[in-house]
């Protein structure tokens, strides 16, 4: 695939201008009208192609096209019922989602709950926690996002934007340390000594807040801290999970097990994974009428793991990972006052820019030139490509990234 | 169509089984594993057909397997990207939903937000009203469920299962009045000349609290005050909006005009509809990765309206309506001691039973012998076919309703 500068045309201002005339303004960046795609490239409806450093957020982590995907969209064409998927009927779909997402996850987690995104993953994960500890705080961390609705909303610190004005539960914020060293890194056994609690929530590689990793020492303390005083600790694997940072899930290189996790985005689906103490296990405790989405998401979701799995995408993950790392470490190098803090768990990766504004004009730099990236963070860019990227591709993304800094003044 | 006794075998359990070791406990009623449908049928992995007198939660409008969603279906089917509809990407399938949306609705209602859920459509209904007014309390009424997130939870007062050990944001509760003389049908009144609220929001007819409808006095009440202390309306039409009731939307029958409407189920998606005055109109107020399910959703709900207008089939739910809502009173005045307060709003239709057990037998019965029934309420079963739905199918339905019935002791 050649990628070229872009033309846009009277096409895609069309369905733009419209959109922004009926639409409420959310979190648009680019005038791009998606058409199709294809592995680590996507199309718009002006048939220009894009290099996909974002993947939908993470969503898309085999790529757009997969032959064994477009075999499962052909098989559901002709599927009549297809949006019956939530907690009402059964279905075979569910079921063999279920069972997939506890094969590979550790196994004090047994029980599933299917939902409609990663929001409702997580308002489902802090449900868990409070069905049992009672309506006490939460305990949460800076720069955490968890999702826009308000129960989930309320353990965001992310962005002003997104919460203000919003009412909140009752919450407590700890310091997410990004080094061992950091000297707020005990807080939480202080903090759980004193105070009851209904839960302790974080993410390893914040998403939404910049692409901070957890530093070793702070996870285990969370762990250990949690376990101590009996309270659940929720791991937000929305962004993370399914692979993206070289193992199933992300908390896993921290050797660490959660109590509830939430999950979404790659899946296709939401998911809230359970240890049996946490399972509310009373009917009509939880419910959700499309719970799963649908049977095409949920059979789209179960064919992306086994991909996942037949492919050995995880372990590639892992090491293309380590490639991408070593050449934003370049550029951190080549230019070391325009790009800094190159840092990546997998194939979740990121550096940051000077300020806010020159990260949003090298966004829309390498989107002329056909590159997809997406801000994180106040002035940091994501490097999230599909797990199928090959070297020759991430060169290819580099070259343009590279170009767009070359030019900031 | 022949409906008959239904006959499950190993096949449906197995799947039933392994559901519930996988699955935590939700609202799962009937052992029914769904395979497909056709009009107003729903089929088993056994190969049994059920009338559908539910419509999952009327979210099937129009059917299984309509010619023209088989179309779109097939279209979609060779479709890569599809997931991707949210907030970062356009779409034309989102920009063509919403204009839709916008065309069917009041003019008053100018911006339309996508999300994933009934749920996600009243979190955001609420969040736009708390952006304009502030961390206030909402006012919500006696029964309402407007969703299992914990923003639409706090507001929701239909079962106490639903909430237990949950925390609340600030709010406020009302009776909700099905009748013109009920002495609190002005408490609205004395609420917001004493207190500032941010908005006031509630259901036309109540879904999962009992079927119950809104007095007219009522809901004019709540829009002439609610206008009177410039504090917004929220109707929730996630289950009564799209024709349902015998027009677009449920508070059409009211000659109302709301602030904020929030809607689903049918529309296959989750949608906010504001006016202009709540629209925030900030970049990143709101977002979701994939708002708007994904562009299949979104092109079969758009298809959905389209044949909804084409088969006339809202002034065909009016007038089924009317028939089924005869019948219903029929079976009250045969069997007086048992069924109760034949009600209907459109084709959105119940009868009370004598008990919650009572009723709990009546549906496994009905279903043994190929109805599906949904309850809601303490002891309401509701009757809410697809619109499509014709007379002698609901004769159909009402003779297993009546066997069921005539064999309570």
């Amino acid at each position: 695939m050649q990628i070229k500068p872009i033309k846009l045309t009277s096409k895609s201002k069309k369905i733009v201008d419209k959109t922004n005339r009926y639409v409420v303004k959310g979190t648009f960046t680019y005038p791009l009208v998606i058409k199709s795609g294809k592995s680590v490239f996507i199309q718009d409806v002006d048939n220009n192609w894009y290099l996909d450093f974002n993947s939908n957020v993470c969503s898309a982590n085999i790529g757009y096209n997969h032959p064994e995907i477009a075999k499962v969209l052909k098989e559901y064409c002709s599927s009549s019922a297809h949006k019956i998927a939530g907690q009402d009927f059964y279905s075979e779909e569910q079921m063999k989602m279920a069972e997939k997402l506890i094969k590979i996850t550790p196994s004090n987690l047994t029980k599933v709950f299917l939902s409609n995104s990663g929001a409702e993953a997580m308002e489902n994960s802090i449900k868990f926690a409070y069905r049992k500890k009672g309506p006490l705080s939460g305990i949460s961390c800076t720069g955490a996002f968890h999702g826009r609705t308000l129960g989930a909303l309320t353990y965001t610190f992310s962005k002003p934007v997104q919460k203000k004005n919003y009412p909140e539960l009752p919450h407590i914020r700890i310091n997410f340390c990004t080094s061992d060293s950091d000297p707020k890194i005990d807080d939480i056994k202080d903090l759980l000594a004193k105070r009851k609690v209904a839960f302790v929530m974080t993410e390893i590689v914040q998403g939404e807040g910049g692409y901070n990793i957890a530093s070793q020492k702070f996870i285990r303390n969370l762990r250990e801290t949690t376990r101590e005083y009996d309270v659940p600790l929720i791991i937000d694997e929305v962004q993370s999970g399914i692979g993206r940072t070289g193992k199933w899930w992300a908390f896993e290189n921290y050797n660490i097990k959660p109590d509830i996790i939430g999950s979404a985005k790659s899946l296709q689906i939401g998911a809230t994974i359970s240890s049996k103490e946490y399972d509310p296990n009373e009917a009509g405790a939880v419910s959700s009428t499309w719970g799963g989405g649908d049977r095409i998401d949920l059979a789209v979701g179960l064919k992306m793991i086994e991909v996942i799995e037949k492919e050995k995408l995880i372990s590639k993950a892992s090491k293309t990972g380590k490639y991408i790392l070593s050449r934003l470490k370049e550029l951190e190098n080549v230019y070391p006052d325009k790009v800094f803090n190159a840092r990546g768990l997998g194939l979740m990766l990121a550096i940051d820019l000077q300020s806010t504004e020159i990260r949003d004009k090298v966004e829309e730099r390498a989107f002329r030139n056909g590159l997809l990236l997406l801000g994180c963070g106040s002035k940091s860019i994501r490097i999230v490509p599909p797990l199928i990227i090959n070297e020759e591709e991430v060169d290819m993304g580099i070259r343009i990234l590279e170009s767009a800094i070359k030019k900031i003044n």
